[in-house]
């Protein structure tokens, strides 16, 4: 076992882990949500209401941050932590994924990418040296290799030249990283997985990775717009062949049951900006699925969104936020977002206890039914 | 003296009051600063934020509220405090400042005023009844009579004829609240005068209203964009002339110095929406003046927005509340917002202090100094 991850249990029924992450801001315990913070700032909510819905960790982008405020700024005013009040650990990733979702006019060289940012067209660029020198300057607990993240569909060849990049530059990251007192430090780096829908260089890749002996690995490559009976798969051919004594983060994903299916699959760390995204437009999450405030049949329902969950936002009507999100209010924003993130942190919380209890199998699929056969009847 | 308002000291060099303000949820300490919640909510703060800087007392806005999500609802769902889990006294306006400043085609009548809503253009009428039943619906511990307010500038016989029909639905309003035992219950509600720059008409009117013996009494028709010298001169021209064991309430107003200077004149309450509207624009109340953060100068600022104030939002470096003002991030309005109406009830908690110590006169002319000589050197 590496000192940094502890694996305390391993589920019989299915492939479920509960495990503990040593990072240099503080332990965490697996599996986790991490909720995202883009640009700074977990949007519409204090470093104070983190703490409150029991955030362990949140997630930096490398690529919004380097853009503005640039990371040279926040490494002056004493890294990211400082910069936005928030001590618990922080995972920042690449910049890469964005690089091919947002910025212009990209350009693919052997040492990184050339592109142009999609705020003010400025030339830039990000190779190996770059996303680690940025994280380095973030202060990332854990950072990201940068890779190349296969759109989908891909075909096989220019999928295997891009997990065959994807190897050199985590190579040259981990170097890097050992180079330059990183690694040694306590901060983490971990390797992303790629191989789009074929099995066998998912395989590959892990198993090229894995012996490069990195203190994670992420699944890449998934949520890029497949289908989910794909997305599981894909995330059950790469699984197998990760590291067991070492953390593994599903990048991106996804929805609660989506969550569940792929702890089940041995995944524990996760991230998406589905919850944030979706609370600023009036979609909370209950057990019994989504529901959208704005619909009429709320307009004088005295009930909170859900009995059964306790966060600062249940204590209010659904008459109350569906009145503050059809205003337009910034306040709704606020409350939404709390108690979808408080739903995603608390969902890992429950799942933690019941590997720990030993029936998460059966769990699991209860929760995923309730919440389908409620969804399907909204 | 009336049971509900205590008149603890009041200053010798200046005509500052200290008093004491008893309502159905709770006592208020004046001289105070009210939050304004315009739609059921102080724009991008929770409840617990406004507890957190010391709110006592917040306003509604009867005209927006009663628009949507209307009054019957607040009310079938246990009134304003209930709905918007604010647990402290509320003081709502009548709507009739509103009609005049955002509805269209009004038409005025001797009950009230029929006009179109600002949102769907819907014909709706206020009058005494409906403001006086409106606030009953809301639950208000503060509630305010229907007047008219003149415009700046208005002539001498228009403003006596808004002053008379003022009168009028000022004897209706408190009529109606007796007969339905609203002030029986121990709900207040206050009279507004109004007079324009006519120094005898609002003398006239603070004395006939006066004769009615409200709960408290309003400066009303300042702030309708008449120079800070003339509003001053206006609101002078009040207070003498207004009972002195009842609150007094100058609505709408002002600028930290502004405050100051009212405070000075008798003045009790206060009510803007000036340090929550330009918070959300990215300027923060400094003892040196207001501070622009999307100043450029502050890009790399490590220090707070003040070291002398100590709230939720001077944690966090002047550079990164920019970046977070620069990016459009929700989190640069709550904490702007946070910090403005701090700085407002601080300021609201040293001018109480001050007048208990004996020396508001000189402490208020200085701090005046200090903020206008900042402002000046911005
Ligand atoms: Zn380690
Ligand atoms: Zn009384």
């Amino acid at each position: 076992m590496p000192d940094h991850f502890q694996l305390l249990k391993t589920d019989t029924a299915t492939a479920a882990r509960r495990g503990r992450l040593q990072t240099r801001h503080g332990v965490i315990e697996t599996p986790i949500f991490m909720p995202v913070g883009t640009q700074g700032t977990v949007k519409s909510l204090t470093p104070a209401h983190l703490r409150e819905i029991g955030s362990q960790i949140i997630l930096g982008n490398t690529y919004h941050l380097n853009l503005r405020p640039t990371s040279e700024l926040i490494k002056e005013l004493g890294g990211l932590h400082a910069f936005m009040g928030w001590s618990g650990p922080i995972l920042t990733d690449s910049g890469g994924f964005q690089v091919f979702s947002l910025a212009k006019l990209r350009k693919m060289h052997d040492d990184g990418v050339e592109f142009q940012s999609h705020l003010d067209g400025k030339k830039l660029f990000l190779g190996p040296r770059e996303v680690m020198t940025i994280q380095q300057n973030l202060g990332s607990d854990i950072a990201m290799v940068i890779d190349e993240c296969p759109p989908w569909p891909c075909d096989r060849d220019a999928t295997a030249e891009a997990c065959a990049r994807s190897l050199r530059w985590a190579v040259k990251c981990k170097e890097i990283a050992t180079d330059n007192g990183f690694l040694a430090a306590g901060h983490h780096v971990f390797a992303i997985v790629q191989g789009s829908t074929y099995d066998d260089l998912r395989r590959e890749a892990a198993e090229s990775l894995a012996a490069l002996d990195f203190p994670g690995y992420a699944v890449g490559g998934v949520s890029v717009g497949e289908p989910e009976p794909e997305m599981l798969k894909q995330v059950g051919a790469t699984t197998p062949f990760m590291p067991v004594d070492k953390p593994r983060y599903t990048m991106g994903l996804g929805t609660p049951p989506q969550l569940l299916k792929m702890v089940a699959l041995g995944v524990d760390m996760f991230d998406c900006v589905l919850p944030s995204r979706v609370a600023r437009n009036g979609l909370v999450f209950t057990p019994d699925g989504p529901m959208n405030l704005k619909n009429e049949k709320y307009r004088a329902d005295p009930r909170p969104i859900s009995e059964e969950i306790n966060n600062y936002t249940t204590q209010f009507s659904r008459a109350y936020l569906r009145h503050l999100t059809v205003a337009g209010e910034i306040l709704a924003c606020t409350l939404c977002t709390l108690h979808n993130l408080h739903f995603y942190l608390d969902l890992m919380a429950q799942a933690r206890a019941h590997i720990e209890a030993g029936d998460y199998g059966t769990w699991y699929r209860a929760w995923v039914e309730r919440y389908e056969t409620g969804a399907a009847a909204r």
